[in-house]
């Protein structure tokens, strides 16, 4: 089997590099060996082992007969969106890590796959090296899927982690993730939480069978989150994390990405550090979680090769995965439910006048208390909030 | 797809259940609706639904051509392997959540199913509803799995937990886990750690790709466990559990089924109660976990009925399962390298003579102390405790 890589950046270059180091047991498991043939850059490489394998035209790699499969790890939608249609065009099954390509363009990219009788695979798209979208397409398939949650971002567990260890603020966390190479210079993605918000909408997608866009989807970051937030949550036994989560209510889906404050007990808050966690609930399964390494290098590849291999093995063969390009209407944000902890220097009498019964965290914070609300819908709680001093508020 | 069950207790009645419960979407997802023809068990269910479908005789389903796929949740390795090979000769694909039949007779049937052109299938044979044979099949195969332990016995981990929570001691918990029907009338299997054994010896012989023996594998149970344990553990920021474990050394693996205490930030460390968790480190992937129940009527019914539906999608393709019947010789018991939490009355003076330098955790159980020991094998480490008074250990 002969491929191309596009993009040899940090995943393009850790995929070659994983088809190196286990070369033999890849060939075994695939049923042959796999040669990367070509790799596309706009850069020269000289002096490496790519070097003489390097071009810089896509169409090179898509009217090359001998390639059956295509590795895009370029990033962004443009131009990858045109590289990887081109190939499934030209008959060749193409992987991914892309999530902005695949939030943008999945539907549509696995049907012109379809099309053409090959495969379009994106398991290190979310969750880097954990093994979840195959896992959803493969092995849930007795199970309607009630909920699916995850930590999704890696840099924003470190740093909600780092907070809690440290009582650091974060701006100071920050400006260490970035030293450490967790967090880009410009961090937005990630703080912000629009990198969780395109993998929840994959995750979605995949559960509910149609497109959902990331667009619709409420996403909050956690650039509020202070050290006075992590006190209440350590008093509370629960932990903050930075949640991308999905409820199936009726015929829909209720879709948020923010911080919530989970309890001790759930299965996510243990992932700490750059790891992320996907948890799911399904209708006869129960409760389960899929657990590693969210990112780097090594782990992000692993999940392509992997995509590479059961290609390798599906070479004639359309697998099928059910996510049509109709678009799902999400339960609106003011409709979604949730309850929630509140911060507050309001009276009392205040805030059972406006929530009514309430439980009081109290004793944390000097000149302030918390309280927690039952289940209400975002507009109620909005609506509410806006009549007393809310210092802050998290989702529970 | 017409299908039959063979044995209809716990699990083979959950199967008919979830076929049930989620028909539609299982339709969608098998590309065909899967119908229950017939149910063989000896005994007769009148004024149930599968009051017509029971029969006696499996060469009624062997012999009727319309049947494609057989579950088997009998148990016990006779007559559900002289049943399961019949079928697979017949030419019909199986799927079976029975640990003793798999771990014995795995590779055979592995080959009788080749041989036929059809499907072996045994998910829901090692921690119930958890996808992890799959993943470990069709997900992990960019990487050599370096290491695989689990927490496969939901009764054990249940007793830990409690006693754990509550300071009981082993008798009491015993019997609450017999009441609350967790744990059978003869529990030896479980608390011995015959079943993770079991288990541990089918995931082990998945990764290397050979036959694993379990009755090679050195098994310790969790009857020696003690509350005084469990105070060590704590003070130590640690949890007891029983864990089955396999580790690449060389070309082989050390595999042991016995009780550790494991750091409280060990991602196993949070899997309580009746919930199973297999942890992996690939030697790309890095760290990866996996959690869920273990057990129970609808979660292990949901992993037999995605193999099903698995099977339903591969009706003329053989899925690939690397097990060969050649023997794979473990690292011996002797051998295997582990490190030590000792409990003693004997003076320091004597434990340094023998261990030389060593850990001292003080101050939790009268008239005694424990130490830590550094990675030693087991005999080394026999031979050094028999000359001190060891008043129990445990592996860290």
């Amino acid at each position: 089997m002969k491929i191309a890589v596009m993009g040899y950046g940090t995943i393009g270059s850790g995929v070659v590099e994983v088809l190196e180091i286990n070369k033999e047991k890849i060939a075994k498991r695939a049923g042959e060996p796999i040669e990367v043939k070509y790799v596309l850059d706009l850069r020269e490489f000289p002096g490496t082992p790519i070097e003489n394998k390097i071009v810089h035209d896509y169409k090179v790699i898509a009217e090359d007969p001998e390639i059956g499969i295509v590795v895009e790890t370029m990033g962004g939608v443009e131009p990858a969106f045109t590289f990887v249609k081109a190939m499934l065009e030209a008959g060749k099954q193409v992987a991914t890590s892309n999530k902005n390509l695949v939030a943008a363009k999945g539907a549509e990219l696995i049907k012109v796959a379809r099309d053409h009788g090959v495969n379009f695979q994106f398991e290190a798209s979310v969750g880097g090296g954990i093994p979840i979208i195959r896992p959803l397409n493969k092995c849930l398939t007795a199970d309607e899927i009630e909920e699916i949650t995850g930590i999704l971002n890696g840099t924003t567990n470190y740093m909600l982690t780092k907070m809690t260890e440290e009582g650091a603020d974060f701006d100071e966390v920050l400006k260490d993730a970035q030293d450490k190479g967790y967090a880009e210079k410009d961090p937005t993605a990630d703080i912000e939480g629009y990198d969780p918000c395109r993998k929840i909408a994959i995750l979605t997608s995949l559960v509910a069978g149609q497109q959902v866009d990331f667009e619709d989807i409420h996403c909050e970051g956690i650039t509020k989150i202070t050290p006075e937030d992590i006190k209440y949550a350590k008093a509370m036994h629960r932990a903050i994390k930075l949640l991308a989560s999905s409820r199936k209510v009726g015929d829909s889906y209720t879709c948020l990405v923010a911080p919530y404050m989970i309890d001790d007990t759930h299965p996510l808050s243990g992932v700490n550090g750059v790891f992320n966690g996907v948890f799911l609930r399904g209708n006869v399964l129960g409760d389960a979680m899929f657990y590693g390494s969210g990112a780097g290098k090594l782990p992000t590849a692993s999940a392509v090769v992997a995509d590479v291999v059961d290609m390798t093995k599906h070479q004639n063969t359309n697998i099928y995965i059910d996510w049509k390009p109709e678009k799902l209407t999400l339960v609106s944000y003011d409709d979604s439910v949730n309850s929630f902890f509140v911060r507050t220097d309001s009276p009392k009498s205040e805030v059972e006048a406006v929530f009514g019964h309430v439980d009081y965290i109290e004793d944390v914070v000097d000149g302030e208390y918390a309280f927690t609300t039952g289940d209400m819908t975002e507009k109620d709680f909005a609506d509410k909030a806006s009549k007393i001093n809310v210092i802050n508020r998290i989702r529970l």
